[in-house]
């Protein structure tokens, strides 16, 4: 399979399930909206050795909040509901609540899994903070510095997926790195994903494992263009340099849509050779992503 | 004292002692400097609940980067030396180990606090890392995705300080949140210092302590606008919203030098009506920071 | 008629006929794709003394450009078709076909008015252009440094509208200028509008005419709030700042959208008094907007 | 000669002689003088069809600009006086008297060559304008509807250089546009200098003359990759994209500095393969620039 002439490895991309608390930002201006999302969702590319995975979904104009204020979706990912509801209080707590002019609502009300939250952070106010009707949800007010800090009582949380993926494979460094960052553009337009690593993208991807019983990931030797002597890394000769787009989102279509987008992206690059995906026999997780499939 | 009409509150700000690790980012562009740097410095507003204080201290043009590229200081703090390790190991491996096209340079290396994150983060190589001199220092190249990433040997970390502050006090939120904004615009041209919260500002100044056993600190209720009815708010009628710039530094001379920069360019905003500061019957800490002194 | 206790005057915004061309550009990256956007709409506010009104409309996915690469829309607009054209081929020409990665597209395939504009920006190629179909388009080719320029043969243009605006009246400067930052934001996301001036925003809106006999326009005295005491300036005594927002657009329906939709985000800002809008008794056109029938 | 394994063509960089007016604009915030700034240059890459050369030089911290506030210097360049002192008006006229929060101090008080455009601005006043003294300095105040404009009397310009350039060839288009990414980088961090086209990149270097007599320039054939088949383009198999940077400045010194600057950071970019410069046999102008010279 090709497209524009790239070549699409028959493989797939091998993910796990994972807990995704989902919040909407508000803020005065995008600006401030993005500040907020940002300090958030740092320190969050993998659960490896971060306390969450997260990222900014995307951008909400301000004639789609409920606020009628520009607005940003973020993602916070844990693997259990518990290390969920600690990130969620730590991070909105500590970055949102401390950020200039944000309210923070609920992203994802419909679901069944909801944390107190919002509730939760209200003890700032001292004794001060009550609850109010907002935009007809139930928000609990902080009275701050700046004035009133509002956040939703509650915060949803559903059943997701880590490590969606794809490779791309290039000529040299900034041929791929361009790639990436064309996929990253088209894939923050999409609802329902994040692209957790920095600027969206892996430079070091991993496998499972390593010779290192205390290291439980390593570096994925077989895609590492200067161990081609050694023998281990099995790419071919004008392949120089590749990056990870890993993709985590509430639902298996929002990835499949996501890894289908930045895809087709990253293949309108020059200099971009071949994608293809990672796969450790299982031993990640149960989903799998087929790119052949996805992109058919 | 007044600068610009601006009323320059006779108090002091209270700080207390942290241990700063400082790290120089390289890249292949200033925006890829700046992504990694954004990445493992998020998630690190106040030690309080974060795992650390983290922030961008300044721009590095290339001209003054050992390897010639774009760079940026970062700082991450901590209270002790053993969660300060920790910190490094986990920002520099998961979020500048992991971002496209990034080396790593000790920010501090004639500190006498020297740890070897490098050597440690060459365990992601799996066997395939090796010391190298680069740049007349020793570091470790370890086989990744994109390449080889470079990463020195050790990070030297110093005694410095945490919490070093001043408040904005507006006529409204924006007033006071562009004299915010002047002001993060002026210190981040600094060397020495951070400004962690979100976009370098704080829109929910704290104090120490709560009524609540279980919580450490809780809304600087002096200084909310909106509690004046309850009688436990001082500000004057006027004032109806107030930031706080929160500043980390690796010396005394550092923070001293970022106040009075940040006070001169926030008073050069409309509708700001005066400069405070917070501090706590040494509750905080042994530093304080007088603005009249620092001003004069 | 009030919005979040923002008072609406009971007035509309006069506005005048104009031609407006419109080209999608492409590239590389979303980043790269403004770049070549905001270089090829510079120096484009007001026809008073620039040689057009030009800004950037809206950004575009890769899903929905032809090419599959991140987009941009701009507006050009001149008072003639013919100053358009002189327009249309020197800006594409000087700045987007000097721009990295950059595809021009017509933006308006459908119009009956066409301009040759790739045709002509074809002779740059010195005999080495070429015609090629591209994406089902006709298109000419141009060898150039970095591989072949892509240019749409034909670019088409409509009658416009051009000055379409409103007042935001604030409390003090950063008060009236995060509305209008708000304001932009919100109108940034629509299609078929610019907002040509500075950021989207106008700090110092004109009165057609001057007691100049060589200044076609002057400062708007009545809204000017440092003029109160020499009794022209009509503004109460708690509006200290105004600014205006121009908007051009290719239909009457897509001003009145970006006229509701940013004022609706401007009265989100705290420190926002008044909204009005800049009419001069037909002097500046026919068109009228009236402020409280398209917020209805 | 070569750097990093970049070889660096024993050539020269022929420029020519032009008018350079410098302005420093101060704004509430370095994102607003950005913002004025790029309105200001905008369309002004080349004399051939722009009506003014012009570009963003560098950020001034707010410790350094005369009002204590953030600031930017920009450059606008003219064949003549007569026209540097047309564009001087309309562009300071038209993009930062209209931009939020601005103020316009003469960024060349030393020049022997003072043009008025401060007091002829003041016009637009309508009789309300007065000159006052600021910042110890002559300046004009101008009400308008943010409040007052602060513009100062005289603009300085002196005799510059336009056309400083070097090119950068790499194995494809990323690689070379990343490098002249880093190049910009670098550059924008020096006073004296500018590089005019969009992002400070040129995709489309041009020769003088063309096989078309209404055309002064074409696009420069013995550089552009996709003619190699033709006989034309003298560049290797390897070579399949190249960049210039183009650059204008106040001193022969200064465009000295900018280009060793920039060609050493483009040289830390992988897949560059070459660096050379445009030279025309003096059809363009008397200067020159030897890469070797300038490098050793």
């Amino acid at each position: 399979m090709e497209i524009n002439g790239v070549e699409i490895d028959d493989t797939f991309a091998e993910a796990f399930p994972i807990k995704i608390g989902r919040v909407l930002i508000t803020a005065i201006s995008e600006r401030w909206a993005l500040e907020a999302a940002r300090e958030a969702t740092g320190f969050g590319t993998s659960v490896i050795m971060c306390p969450a995975e997260a990222g900014i979904e995307c951008i909400v104009p301000s004639t789609e909040t409920p606020d009628g204020r520009p607005g940003v979706y973020i993602q916070i990912c844990n693997m259990s509901w518990k290390s969920l509801e600690t990130s969620l209080l730590a991070r909105i707590g500590q970055c949102v609540l401390t950020a200039p002019t944000t309210a923070v609502f609920n992203g994802l009300p419909e679901a069944e899994k909801q944390f107190d939250t919002g509730k939760k952070l209200g003890y700032f106010g001292d004794g001060y903070q009550c609850e109010i009707k907002y935009c007809n949800r139930n928000f609990c007010k902080i009275p701050i510095m700046e004035g009133d800090f509002l956040v939703e009582e509650t915060i949803g949380a559903v059943d997701g997926i880590a490590g969606g993926n794809f490779y791309i494979l290039g000529q040299n460094q900034p041929a791929a790195l361009m790639a990436a960052e064309a996929a990253v553009d088209a894939i923050s337009k999409l609802r329902g994903t994040i692209t957790p690593f920095p600027g969206g993208v892996v430079a070091s991807g991993s496998k499972v494992g390593s010779r290192y019983k205390f290291l439980k990931a390593s570096t994925n030797v077989a895609f590492c263009p200067s161990l081609k002597e050694q023998g281990v890394c099995a790419l071919p000769e004008n392949v120089t340099a590749g990056y990870e787009i890993v993709i985590n989102g509430i639902s298996r279509e929002a990835i499949e849509e996501a890894m289908r987008v930045g895809i087709r992206a990253a293949c309108t690059v020059p200099g971009v050779l071949r994608i293809s995906a990672g796969n450790f026999g299982g031993k990640l997780g149960p989903h799998q992503f087929h790119l052949h499939r996805i992109l058919d």
